[in-house]
């Protein structure tokens, strides 16, 4: 390598990749032969430019539509999530299309022209919102992860060793979401200073409604949204409008909003009595755990893989519901030893931050893990750790370390640890 | 507004908002009435899950394919460009769909399989890479504009005052971008010291072939994207490799990427001889002005759309290819006073950044102006500025100031200043 890249290359983090084969790449044996590769063949003109740019017909790639925890391959109509193909992805951002979908009675189909937003309860001014209202008002954008609390619990009792990391961890997803501060609407409404909770409610035909402490943390960056990653939100995503509740539970962030309501307690609604309460080992269950813990998951490789001895490239995503990922730290000796990832930045505060780390692999079966850690020095737990502190009988919340187990043929399988 | 927000919310830049009727709304007369709005109606169940969330059929967004200036609602076989619709998109993303499209021989449909990056010239290692063996390789990704150098050639002679904010500046968009940094990929052929330039050349009938200088800046930043917005490049954008080039010219940014060939020289291709060279007013032609300059816009209110007196939410775009955004400044009363707008962070180097601000029209006709300003403290220019200085002879790397002009009916129009 010419002295001029030398030290700018091969003395960084890319020395192992270019010398473990990472770009095997074809010789070209001579200039001659090269000048004969680059050699531009006649070609017809390509397709007409058009309204939308669509994915190419070689590129297959989607949601996997599922029921309850272990029912894949349902029909839609039972299905209750459908996952994002975080094996397939890149990057940080999840495209529009395929940031996951979780809902308890389908995706309404709402008349943007109808919808309102009421604000009541606990105000000084009850008022109600057309959507061109809360377009024209103040606005920011901001992009952030969204993860239903249920994510990962595919795992929580054992591990099929079928599964991908779209099954795996696919309920969760990154886009940039625009909307109005919920801390501009309250003061519109003039909420009464002893108002500490307010009911978020959606337009489905679930109507489902959570309770929401009005924390200055939540007061300060929830907002109502009608973009997603530029355009108006997608039906499935709450059009015309959801609650975005950066780093809190899915099921907070409230589609096809109608109403907040304004308290002094929460409602106990049977979103949070019978559904989405932590059943503990001790029998107890554990109300309003809202806040999404510190979470890795490596994306490649990953479940149903397969790899070749060598050069390969370990990548994956983190996340907090705490702020921003600090570290990534991955083992490739089932935690023997541990090494620092590569962070891409910009590193934003609760929203997916991509890793990666080159690794020459000796062909002997092994077990790759990640491991990450957020500003605020949470460090997610390994699985045994989990499992003694919060039981077996939970179903949400699970952020334990995930384990992909690598046989001597380089088939890569989803275990426990 | 109660104690605890007065200060909070008050004393900051929504005092306006609040106060001129941003938030018109509905007043609910008492708690019964709004307990009624409040019941929640029964309805059906939704549409079922699904692999991919489509968009509302109520939201009508699209591109709209032209031809050269002047030239609109044309066949698509006579459009070369398709504009991405400013006027309709919130925050700073582009729909990876409504990215701006610009090609000179429609767009080739690739099979990646057989797909080759050959890489040769003044190098000690010629290799041919396929799509699999980038993939594998150390990645980064990048959020960042891409900006036909052609954009807001529509105003350089005349405005036509029917013209949108999607017509005049709609060949610019920001996209998450991910590759192989084009650094370590010259590392791999090993490029002789003596190399100060690169062709790179696509794969389309055209071969549109550029030659780019190896300044420490781009060989810093540039890199071989597969990847936009978390999935594979979309054929229009270069499926299924393009080079990025953070801040340059967007055909220097080749799609559909077929090779990088190392020289001492620029190629002098009939795409820097015949074409992209800026003719000036003394009749001299400027060659390789690669870098995009400091511009912004105000999408909203913008080209044909109706305001109403009373408060009014400003927004626009600012971008830069000299590096971050500064500052945006707004004029409403044609240029005489100007007021710093907000910017959404967090801003990023060579992406488009939002920018907002506040106003309140008192109905009588005026003219609303942004100005930007980047990090390196290059000013938008004004027209009458940027026109003495380059002439009307010109085509490319139109960046004056972009004037709407509003009516006593609340019309806003294109005008010239």
């Amino acid at each position: 390598m010419p002295e001029d890249y030398k030290d700018e290359v091969l003395s960084r983090r890319w020395f192992l990749a270019a010398t473990a084969g990472a770009a095997a790449g074809a010789a070209v044996s001579d200039a001659a032969s090269a000048d004969t590769l680059a050699d531009v063949p006649p070609r017809e003109p390509g397709a007409d430019l058009s309204g939308h740019s669509e994915r190419s017909r070689f590129v297959m790639i989607s949601r996997i539509p599922e029921a309850t925890p272990g029912r894949r391959n349902v029909d839609p109509g039972d299905a209750i999530n459908s996952k994002t193909p975080l094996d397939k992805l890149v990057g940080a951002l999840t495209p529009t299309d395929l940031h996951y979908e979780r809902s308890h009675a389908g995706v309404p189909d709402l008349d943007p022209a109808k919808h309102r937003l009421l604000m009541h309860g606990m105000v000084r001014k009850p008022l109600v919102f057309t959507v061109d209202e809360l377009k024209a008002m103040p606005s920011i954008s901001r992009t952030v992860f969204i993860e239903c609390t249920g994510n990962g619990w595919e795992n929580w009792k054992k591990a099929d060793e079928n599964l991908t990391v779209q099954n795996t961890h696919g309920l969760v997803s990154t886009n940039e979401w625009t909307g109005v501060p919920l801390k501009f609407l309250i003061g519109l409404v003039e909420k009464e200073a002893g108002s500490t909770w307010m009911l978020a409610e959606g337009d489905d035909a679930a109507g489902v409604a959570r309770s929401i402490p009005l924390t200055e943390e939540i007061v300060e960056e929830a907002f109502v949204a009608y973009g997603q990653n530029g355009e108006p939100l997608r039906p499935a995503h709450g059009f015309p409008i959801r609650l975005v509740m950066p780093g809190f539970e899915g099921n907070l962030n409230i589609k096809w909003l109608r109403r907040l309501k304004f308290g002094d307690q929460p409602w106990m609604t049977r979103w949070e009595t019978a559904r989405y309460t932590q059943l503990l080992a001790n029998g107890k269950a554990r109300q309003f755990q809202l806040r999404m813990d510190t979470n890795s998951v490596i994306t490649s490789p990953s479940g149903t893989m397969e790899i070749k001895p060598g050069y390969n490239r370990v990548t994956g995503v983190a996340w907090s519901g705490h702020g921003k990922i600090a570290k990534v730290e991955i083992s490739t000796d089932g935690t023997e030893t541990w090494s620092e990832a590569d962070l891409n930045g910009p590193v934003l505060s609760k929203a997916q931050t991509r890793f990666g780390m080159d690794w020459a692999w000796d062909g002997k079966p092994t077990k790759i893990v990640s491991r990450s850690t957020d500003e605020q020095g949470n460090v997610q737990p390994d699985r045994k750790t989990f499992i003694a502190q919060t039981g077996t009988n939970a179903l949400f919340h699970y952020n334990a370390q995930q384990t992909w187990s690598i046989d001597a043929t380089g088939r890569v399988r989803n275990v426990l640890s």
